[in-house]
């Protein structure tokens, strides 16, 4: 077997598929030292055209599942499923989910990222919370699951080590643009955490990876499709990404955002007081939505639920009871954080370094366009470019008003928190050029515009 | 400027062209060992896919062409005008036409290269003159040119680094195929050597790097409109290599058949008796044909003849006068080699290795494929597939009847030399299986199916 004859058939004949085998030598050859970068890169190139059918991503899934070691969960009872997002601005749902699946009996091994770029990183939003450990060890990883339900944290070294090197030459040859490239890297991360199923949530807009529906509409097919193959099932919902989720983009201020959600106070933690369930699920409508549904179709997915509605029901009322913000506090204690510090931080924690962005006229907000609010995050250091930037953890924005409110001059809009004083003159003019308004209020959007399912 | 994002615009933009500055950060900067390999594969793959203009190209080949030296021919008048074969299977006319086109005061600096899988080399065929210098310096190049109006030579080292880097890189990545790669590669090296103007000899068919005519015509384009963007003129002519070129493949055994074509005998070196000049232009109709027609565009190109149909007249003229001939022996002897010897060698090289093909059956040829006949002579000793390999000086194929000749049981169509005894078991069947048969004779098909010129 030849590298190059491996290239050659994916350039001039997509339509053969390349065997398990083919993909073993090249990828697996890769990982091992043994297939130079160049050609690996001229592969990769080749795939960015010609694509690769669904038993292709599979194969290559495997390959790079097996590439290194994988969670082993047995002694907990399952089932597990766990979410991916595509990634995006302020989506915190993987706070609000994980402790809504946990208590309708679903375990949830989660292995998250760093914010990159303009998108947010849930283990940013989670290393906000202080004390809270997002660098686990297998083994706390595994009892934090078996005591909580749920446990989040980094992708440890020692998983898909094939994923790193390859993700690491397609950075700098142009290649990171590939749907099944992308599948198989998301794929295999998540089941070498441990996860059974999966729900995927493809975020298509400016503030996404993937601008179009349609775009969406592929990686979905191509996350859940590949899933089928692999004889696993999964949901993929194709969410609206145009504009940010929830009212507020940072770290902690998305963590305060969820205990919204989820309740606003708990009787968690051991210390605090009962917490009001009238309270329960006060946060932003679409935050709300998209926790739902997504913990819906993991409780189809786990066998917790018969179907989407009731699914749905299942989880408004964990919230609405208090105990999914029990649960929350549950975890965060035991990841190290302490409950009642962090309730206590609520509406506190914010940069000295402010600024407010006002209507300069009246009407209705007709865009808040998701892209430029996340590169402004990154200004005012919520994000980073590069992976070893600190980010800031008190900054971020609070969206006074939403998309489709009416607006009088001088109402204020965001609120708005810099990790300096210098950060603002970049970061003020792409916030004020997110914004549109118009005298007509603008159509309503749907958020969850299509569920892609193969169960 | 990063090169990622030259292989980011290559990729997603093809409409945008990449400047001179992009062409040379990247490909100057590999050459200069600045830039990795991986990123140039993955570009060369992009480029694969999505081409190239004319005005890229243009910039490619003149970014290749200054990485290294090119040959300093002032001193000697012009014009210097070279030919470029695609390269084929008993494709000799490099030793009739340097000759003929020198006999028309066209000075012809040319650089050849050695057989390679299927396809034969004008340098082995060179070598098999016993003396011949196929590794001459630069200023044996020029003094030999300046003596004989031509020179055949290898390429040097210090010629062109960048094509022998990009073509070790685009062997093992699946990316030779490629028309603006091939064009870049092909002119740096032309223009390097000392040519002002170009003709290009496009091959297509079995025996060819190029399966259909238009694919060929695809690469004319390239090769003149690249040229032309140079600043400079030339001519490509499409033609057919779907059967093997004259009546015989080899090394020694095509230097006969050019000694043919040029008139059988010879006044030149000094010593050999006057040569009759009735015995002149014997050679097989394709190989006088082509000479011809590339050496008219020679003479055009080079200012000595008018039109077409005068520059093939004076091709003609100086074959039947035997002042070509004449001009051959000159250069053979200039080179390193001994004309008399020469001339005593024909008829009497042949390995002892000897197999004949004879006729099944009564009918026509209706089919010699020139690939398979290739492959045979590969294994028969005349090329050879890997650069390494040493080559059989005297082994090869006398085709005694040709396509659309009408043949009876048992006649005697091919005698054929091999290295060794043992090569036959290979070569035989492919032989074999080259020729093909039938009732009717078959339609005659042009050798020259096009020119496409810029001039």
């Amino acid at each position: 077997m030849r590298a190059v004859d491996i290239i050659m058939k994916k350039r001039f004949s997509p339509q053969e598929e390349l065997s398990r085998e083919e993909l073993a030598f090249l990828v697996g050859g890769y990982v091992r030292g043994e297939i130079p970068d160049y050609q690996v890169s001229a592969w990769l190139m080749a795939v960015c055209f010609n694509g690769m059918t669904f038993t292709e991503t599979k194969h290559l899934t495997e390959i790079m599942l097996n590439s290194g070691e994988t969670i082993d969960l047995t002694g907990i009872a399952g089932p597990f499923v766990d979410k991916h997002s595509t990634g995006g601005v302020g989506d915190k749902i993987s706070l609000s989910l994980a402790p809504v699946a946990a208590c309708l009996g679903i375990q949830v091994p989660m292995m998250s990222g760093r914010a990159l770029g303009h998108t947010g990183g849930t283990l940013d939003k989670l290393d906000s919370i202080t004390g809270y450990r997002t660098n686990l060890t297998v083994p706390q990883f595994r009892s934090i699951i078996k005591e909580t339900g749920y446990a989040m944290t980094g992708q440890t070294k020692e998983i898909v080590p094939a994923d790193r090197l390859l993700y690491a030459l397609r950075d700098v040859t142009a290649t990171v643009e590939s749907v099944p490239l992308i599948t198989a890297s998301i794929l295999s991360k998540k089941f070498a955490e441990g996860s059974e199923s999966l729900v995927f949530d493809v975020k298509w807009g400016s503030g996404a990876f993937m601008k179009t529906p349609e775009e969406a509409e592929k990686l979905a097919q191509s996350l859940v499709q590949t899933t089928a193959a692999m004889g696993k099932k999964s949901c993929a919902l194709i969410t609206d990404m145009n504009t940010p989720l929830g009212n507020r983009v940072g770290n902690f201020l998305e963590v305060e955002e969820i205990l919204e959600c989820l309740g606003g106070t708990s009787t968690a933690g051991g210390t605090s007081a009962a917490g009001g369930t009238s309270a329960a699920g006060k946060g932003p409508d679409d935050i709300m939505e998209l926790t739902c549904a997504l913990g819906s179709w993991m409780a189809i997915l786990g066998g917790k639920a018969e179907d989407f509605a009731s699914g749905v029901e299942m989880c408004r009322r964990v919230i609405a009871s208090g105990a999914a913000m029990e649960r929350f506090l549950k975890n965060v204690k035991a990841q190290g954080g302490d409950p009642d510090k962090l309730l206590a931080d609520r509406g506190r924690r914010r940069s000295p370094y402010r600024r407010e962005i006002k209507a300069g006229e009246a009407g209705y907000i007709t865009a808040i366009d998701a892209f430029k609010t996340g590169i402004a995050a990154v200004h005012l250091g919520v994000g980073r470019n590069r992976t070893d930037e600190a980010v800031c953890a008190d900054a971020g924005i609070i969206f006074r008003k939403q998309k489709g409110d009416r607006v009088q001059k001088d109402d204020i809009i965001m609120e708005i928190y810099g990790k300096d004083e210098q950060c603002f003159s970049q970061a003020l003019p792409l916030l004020e050029s997110a914004l549109a308004f118009g005298p007509e209020e603008p159509e309503k959007t749907p958020l969850i515009c299509k569920e892609i399912t193969a169960i």
